[in-house]
């Protein structure tokens, strides 16, 4: 059996313009009670672009969800809960990215 | 004093075609000597996008920087080994995005 390992999987968002601040913390409760109906997720944090650099290329959030197999991460993807939630999420969305990357630290010389 | 934060400072990044994974790599320990060279640099994990869900919109690689504070940020990007990492890194880039954010958890109800 393949042993644990730890995948981020990050969602980088920039709601649209008309998005108001009370539809982006709706959307942001309902990200988190996604997390309570997906058992495999192992650690979910979000948080708001802070604008320390000006480098954001316009995107306003982040979401990052911890999994322990690709394939949690794609049953993640294809749970119906998902689906739904997404289809309340993309109408107030104007682009994002998902990234999944398998964290490591300096590799050793 | 203020207390203690978590800021996550991630690069997300689009290698040029041309980029040989040679560079590549060679980029990517240069970016791992950087943090040794920038102490308030907390923890530093790196990371190949894994292509689970195709939404990436190219980007290849995530580099995510932990902090204690916006100004320990602001003082990374503006230290000259960063500016010289950066002149290493550019010219092998398409494209990058750098975003701040301070994660969360699930509100309280």
């Amino acid at each position: 059996m393949e042993s644990k390992r730890e995948i981020k999987h990050i969602l980088v968002v920039k709601f649209n313009e008309g998005a108001t601040e009370q539809q982006i913390e709706e959307c942001i409760k309902q990200f988190c009670n996604l997390v309570d109906l997906v058992p495999s997720i192992k650690a979910f944090k979000w948080g708001k672009e802070m604008g320390i650099v000006n480098l954001n290329q316009g995107f306003t959030h982040v979401f990052e969800a911890t999994f322990e197999s690709a394939e949690d991460v794609a049953a993640y993807v294809s749970n119906p809960n998902h689906a739904n939630y997404a289809s309340l999420l993309m109408p107030l969305v104007e682009k994002f990215v998902v990234l999944d990357f398998e964290p490591v630290g300096k590799p050793q010389p």
